[in-house]
C-alpha cells in the first residue's frame, strides 16, 4: 500500500518537474546546437529526487508546491549541468548515461562543456526571474534561495566533493575521506533542495534543522545504496554496468565495511532521517516514504 | 593629460580591485588544489574592465563606488571562469594566457573544468551573500542583478556566443554573424557590467538605455581594437601570439573590412559610446576616458 502510494506520488511528481523543465530553458536566440545539448540532458530522465524534495517539503509544512517549482527546476538543471562535466573525458570518461550517449558522445566535448555551463548559469538567472516579482515569494527569500544554493553547489559543496573525488582516484580512502566526497558531492545539493524548500515554507529554525538533517542522512543512505546497487543491482535495470567499482577498485561503503555494515549503515540513516522530520513536528509526510525509497530503489 | 589621468584612475581601479578579488574566494573547506586554480586565474592579471566599468558607472551616477564591490568581484570570476574553459583542449586548445601557463596546463583538464564551475557558481553566491543584508542595496536590487547577470552570462549571452564562434570556425563568416558572436561573447558581459551598475546606482530608464548603448558600442570597438592588434600590435606588449588569426584564418574585421574601414567603424563607435552617455546627462565621467582607452591601449 505505502509502495503503491509514494510510486503514484513520485510518478505524479515527474510529471509536473519534466513539464516545467523544458519551459525553463530559453530557446531563442540561443545556437541550435547549443539548446539542444542543454534539452538532450535536460530531458534525458532520471529519479528528478531534487525538485521532489523542494515540493515535498512544501507540501509538508502545509504550503503550496507551486512556489517552489523555480527553484525545483533550478536544482535539476544543476544536478544535469554536473552529469555532463562529471562525464567528460577529462572527469570519469562514460559514453553512457541512463542507458543513452552521454552529452559529449552525442554532440561533442566543447558542446557538452558549454551546454553545462549554460545549465548552471541558466539555474539563477531562473530563480532570480521566477522570483523577481512573486505573489508569494518576495525577494529576499530568493537571494537566500540563491545564496544556499550557490554554497551547495559550488567549491564548498558539489564542485569540491567532485575534485575530492577525482583526486581520491587510485588510491585507498578512509571512511572519512569517503564520506567528505559523499556529503559534497551528493549531499550538499539534496541538503540545498530541502533548505530551500523550508526557506519557501518560510520554516522555523526547529524545522530547518531538521530538513537539514534528514537531507545530509538520506544522501550518505542514497550513496551507499548506490554502491551496494554497484554490486549486486541489475545492469538492465540500472541502465549502467554493474561490478564497474570493484574492477576500477574504488573505494565504496561494500568495499571498506563489508556489505552486512553497510546494510546496517544504511537502515540507521533511514531511520535517522524519518526520525528527525518527526521530532520537528514534520508527520505523515511524503519525505518518511522518499527516505524509504532511498533503500528500496533497484535504480 | 588625459592619458595620465585614466592611467591612475585605471591603477587604483585595478588594486582595489585585486585587494577584494581574493577575499571573496572561499578557502574553509574547499580541496586545496581546487582552491589554488581558482585563485591561479583569478589572479593572473587583466585590465579588469568589468569590476572597473560597474564601479565607474556608479561614480559618473554620483553613488559611492563601494556597493558595486561584491557585483564587480563576481563579473571578473565569471570573466575569468570563461577564459579557463575556452582554453581547454576542446575548446580553443591555448597553452598561454597573459604570457603564463593556461589553467589546464598549470593543473590539469579535469581541475580546469572544476575550477571554471566553481568560479561560476561562487559568482552568484557571492552576490547573493553580500546583499542579503546590505545597508544600501535592497533584496530586489540583488534578485536583478542576478537575473541581468546570468542573461548576459548564458545561453542567450556569453555562452551562446562561445558556442557561435566555435561553430564558425575554418567557415567564412559573414559581418553579422561575425558581430553576433561578439555582442554575445564579449558585449553581453560589458552590458551586464553596465546595468548592474546602473541598477546599484537606481539609474533612471533614460540614463539605463544609455548605458545599454554604451555597453554594446564599446564591447564591438573593444573586439575590432583585438583584431587590429592581431595584425600590428607588439607580441611582447600583447603577452600572446601577434598574426595568428590570419594563420587561422579566423573571420575578423581587419579580413572583412581591410584594416582602413576596420579603424573608422572603431573610432565611430567611441564616438557614439561617449556621445550616448552625453545626451543621457552622464558627462565627464570616466567612462569617456574608458571608451577612449579602448581605442588606444596596446594590449
Amino acid at each position: 500500500m505505502m509502495t503503491v502510494t509514494l510510486t503514484s506520488y513520485l510518478e505524479e511528481k515527474i510529471t509536473l518537474v519534466e513539464q516545467q523543465l523544458p519551459l525553463a530553458l530559453e530557446e531563442a536566440g540561443v545556437p541550435e546546437r547549443l539548446y539542444e545539448s542543454m534539452k538532450y540532458s535536460l530531458m534525458a530522465g532520471g529519479k528528478r529526487l531534487r525538485p521532489i524534495l523542494v515540493l515535498a517539503v512544501l507540501e509538508a509544512l502545509g504550503k503550496p508546491a507551486e512556489r517552489g517549482i523555480p527553484y525545483a527546476v533550478a536544482l535539476e538543471m544543476i544536478h544535469t549541468y554536473s552529469l555532463i562535466h562529471d562525464d567528460l573525458p577529462a572527469m570519469d570518461d562514460d559514453d553512457l548515461r541512463r542507458g543513452k550517449p552521454t552529452n559529449h558522445k552525442m554532440f561533442d566535448e566543447a558542446t557538452a562543456i558549454l551546454a553545462g555551463d549554460a545549465l548552471l548559469t541558466r539555474a539563477f538567472a531562473h530563480i532570480a526571474q521566477s522570483y523577481l516579482s512573486h505573489s508569494e515569494v518576495n525577494t529576499a527569500t530568493a537571494v537566500k534561495l540563491i545564496a544556499e544554493l550557490g554554497k551547495r553547489a559550488g567549491a564548498t559543496g558539489m564542485v569540491g566533493g567532485q575534485m575530492a573525488d577525482i583526486q581520491g582516484e587510485g588510491r585507498q580512502l578512509t571512511l572519512d575521506e569517503l564520506e567528505y566526497i559523499h556529503h559534497h558531492k551528493t549531499g550538499d545539493l539534496l541538503v540545498a533542495a530541502l533548505l530551500g524548500g523550508g526557506y519557501l515554507a518560510e520554516a522555523n529554525d526547529e524545522q530547518l534543522a531538521s530538513l537539514h538533517t534528514y537531507g545530509v542522512s538520506i544522501g550518505l543512505a542514497f550513496q551507499i545504496q548506490d554502491d551496494i546497487l554497484n554490486v549486486e543491482g541489475d545492469a538492465a535495470t540500472l541502465g549502467k554496468a554493474v561490478g564497474s567499482d570493484a574492477e576500477k577498485q574504488k573505494a565504496t561503503y561494500p568495499s571498506l565495511l563489508g556489505m552486512d555494515a553497510s546494510r546496517d549503515r544504511l537502515h540507521r540513516l533511514v531511520a535517522d532521517a524519518k526520525d528527525t522530520l518527526t521530532r520537528a513536528g514534520i508527520a505523515n509526510s511524503a519525505l518518511h516514504l522518499l527516505a524509504d525509497y532511498v533503500v528500496s530503489r533497484n535504480k
